[in-house]
């Protein structure tokens, strides 16, 4: 798993260190750790995306498109979805399809992951469950963070078409899935401006 | 000012492009741009927080900490106020002291460039004004906001101590003037693992 350097968190060993000094000790590691796609499609490290940059972007993106889109939905209860989405990855990495991982090793890994990380705060059971809602996708919210998840993806890999100019097609497939017209309007108007235009009809 | 490359709204330029996707591409300067305080105390790029990985740590830090010891905050609001309290600096760049740029000077800069970038919206008022009210500093969610905005950058310069062996006990100045002793417990605690325990009576 490629990484920018050591989990902040091994500084901590041996130290009777304060559940949110440790916590956050813990979450800065997904400041350190590369969305590993991007790399796997030779992105360079200098320009790489970093775990905790996509959990910015998904929240931002969630919260406007929310605002914009879907009043009804519960808002805050989105926010703290999206900022906690990918949280095990400070301990398991960024597993892509490339890596082959068994699903149900994974799943196991998180589940350690996100207890560990999790359980030594105030409220931490609140938190563990909106995780865990958020990987069961049962609820209208889990399923929007995921299209937000989803989006935000895309919308990163058009950039890195422009910045390497590269067909990043690879990366739209999964939305064309997604089963709401305002989400499929956003990706619809991302792809007009795609790079290399002429290749768009492609999709 | 020291960017991982182009603002990605460069490629969009004479294109007609969609209101969120338009947003999207601005906002994700903010993965571009190092926080340049870091920079200016030779921590190398390749290990430098960007603008976005230091607004996700602000807001999930806030989540957490308002949650833990303020249940009578907008936590919603709190956390909006951490997702755009930065926005700005995508166009006008991460000034420091170093700088010594002219307060009006940058305060036209930023109040340009987030209207700039948040009035295609919709909700553009609402946002703007939340923009307004952080930097006013006159509520207590705005009060709360810097707070957390100190409290992250005291965690990441201790971060930097541990990794690079360095004193940045500079930073820590600003966080004793906070009057909350829950957040002064906070620092406190932090302090006792700091890197280089034999100097912190220097604090």
């Amino acid at each position: 798993m490629h990484t920018k350097g050591v989990a902040p968190i091994q500084f901590l060993r041996g130290k009777n260190a304060d559940a949110i000094v440790a916590f956050y000790f813990e979450f800065a590691q997904l400041k350190q750790l590369y969305r590993q796609g991007w790399l796997q499609r030779s992105v360079a490290k200098q320009n790489c995306e970093s775990v905790a940059e996509h959990t910015f972007s998904v929240t931002l993106l969630a919260m406007i498109v929310a605002d914009a889109y879907f009043p009804e939905f519960d808002t805050a209860k989105i926010m703290r979805m999206c900022l906690i989405h990918d949280l095990a990855e400070a301990y398991t990495g960024d597993y892509t399809p490339q890596h082959n991982i068994d699903k149900q090793q994974k799943k196991y890994q998180e589940q350690q992951a996100i207890t560990k990380m999790l359980s030594k705060l105030p409220n931490s059971q609140s938190y563990i469950e909106l995780w865990q809602e958020y990987h069961e996708r049962q609820t209208k919210e889990a399923q929007f963070v995921k299209y937000m998840d989803q989006l935000d993806m895309v919308m990163q890999a058009s950039i890195y078409e422009y910045l390497y100019d590269k067909d990043l097609s690879e990366f739209m497939s999964e939305i064309h899935k997604i089963d709401c017209p305002q989400i499929q309007n956003i990706f619809e108007k991302l792809c007009r401006i795609r790079h290399k235009p002429d290749q768009r009809e492609l999709l």
